[in-house]
């Protein structure tokens, strides 16, 4: 299977990269070359195809067709904060460059449909969510970002109808640990928290101790979004799933680091919610995920796990 | 109020441009203006400011922005049946064209954001439904024009969010009577029903005596776009409504057509179903309209009165 990463330059891709060149896809299928895509790539990547550019190039997409995957892991996308300050640039890259892809890989002739696994959000649930969100919770997306994330999860199931592509759209919890730099994302001080506190420093938090998040490492991202290319997802016409997820309240991962670390996390965390970010990123309720877990998707196991993931490279 | 009615050349848009022209927007604001676009328009078209052109167009984009809207019907649309088999196409008006709408009308400087009032369809909603639709029934669209309409959908609720725009989508069941032309609409066998049964002759009908469908006169439908403009729909983020249903069977419908028009329906009616229409357009089950309603949103209140208005111009 020739298989191609999108983002792959960033945080998750970077990470998946590392996994399918360590394992593979897994499930006996054998990865005969793996070909990446970003604006910037490291210098040095063994064994990869590095397609230097921005996605939206035509020379891009001559590569791509050229290089015609199998299996297109679609991560590229302006992340949530960034998408709000440049809505049009959220337009560009979100959903045009998005649409672009699909349509440039589902125009690719090919035997069976290829396998589009797309990185899209629980940003598309919305901000005042029931005390249990299901697969039946009306999606009100509260930023562009997940706006355009839900757009592009229907549009690619119209395409795995019509038989161009087979999509399998995962909804990504707050993934951690990021690097400290600015990442765009909204959520970044979920992994800052996790930094700081692990090394003993003072932090401030803007979102309250009872806060609740939806938290996944890096690494199990990584791992669900490989099982999302070889997993069968039955003929259900639903082509996107929520990533079961550990909920966690911002105070029981500081208590998790402080035992983790033996650092004293109540001294080093103060909180400051905002409003904004308190409404978006934390009132996470329950998530109904028996449909994801059927499909083998998984959490990270426990807030010590998670941690223990998410800390190591 | 200026008003900007896209896709006012088709059949729902000389409606409305008729009861604008009648009546204004009701409620008690009153019309300055009344702007129309169109690739083709009717030559006498008084008092009504004429922009003939493709809605993609700079030169019509730059006449839009000089007219300057405070409320917008956008009809403007590449229909069910056309949309399959063109799904490029599709793209390029039922999503393109509709986004740029949205970014030229949002740019235009105002005090309060601009009316959008977005003609969406019930093809948001899919094929296997439950045998009560509510709002919270998972959208499963299952076709291209669905899958677009609904996207659009999505995005109007983000340009509202962010104050751009006063977004309001309807979604339109099976309006009758369109005229007896290809519109390109796979639903279009409803209205060639009702003008074959009420004029005596021989029809075949694509779906099966029991299929049921939710209908609605263009008149009625019409007046539903125009209250929807002027309506209260509150603080919610939901954005887009189905308009309140009457749902029929073949049968009730030619049994009423029997009635009103003196003809043997049972004599004139052949049913040959076809698989895939009756999936898609035969098996629309109750519709929880409570919502709707409450907006003053309305069905045509019995067949009889859906009939003699969908076939009285």
């Amino acid at each position: 299977m020739k298989v191609l990463v999108t983002g792959a330059g960033g945080f998750i891709g970077a990470m998946l990269l590392q996994l399918l060149a360590e394992g593979g896809l897994g499930g006996g299928q054998s990865v005969a070359a793996i070909a990446a895509v970003d604006r910037m790539l490291p210098a040095a990547m063994p064994g990869v195809l590095k397609m230097e550019g921005d996605l939206r190039d035509e020379s891009i997409h001559a590569r791509i067709a050229d290089f015609a995957p199998e299996v297109c892991f679609h991560l590229a996308a302006l992340p949530g904060g960034a998408a709000e300050a440049d809505p049009a640039g959220s337009r560009r890259v979100n959903l045009d460059a998005t649409m672009d892809l699909f349509d440039l890989l589902g125009a690719i002739p090919c035997q069976h449909p290829r396998i589009l696994v797309y990185a899209s959000t629980i940003a598309v649930y919305g901000s005042k969510l029931p005390d249990l969100v299901t697969d039946t919770t009306p999606l009100r997306p509260p930023l562009i970002y997940g706006a355009h994330k839900l757009a592009c999860e229907i549009l690619l199931a119209d395409y795995t109808r019509r038989g161009l592509l087979d999509g399998r759209a995962l909804r990504l919890p707050g993934i951690v640990a990021r690097p400290r730099t600015a990442s765009g994302l909204a959520s970044a001080f979920m992994s800052d928290l996790l930094h700081a506190v692990a090394a003993g420093e003072p932090f401030t938090c803007p979102v309250g101790p009872q806060a609740t998040a939806w938290w996944m490492s890096a690494r199990r991202c990584a791992e669900n979004l490989i099982h999302a290319a070889v997993m069968d997802p039955g003929t259900d016409s639903r082509r996107a799933w929520p990533l079961p997820v550990l909920r966690l309240s911002m105070e029981e991962v500081v208590h998790t680091l402080s035992r983790m670390y033996r650092v004293d996390g109540a001294q080093l965390v103060r909180y400051e919610p905002q409003a904004m970010l308190e409404a978006v990123f934390g009132r996470y309720p329950m998530l109904d995920d028996q449909t994801s877990r059927a499909l083998g998707l998984r959490d990270d196991g426990s807030a010590e796990e998670l941690i223990r993931r998410a800390l190591t490279h």
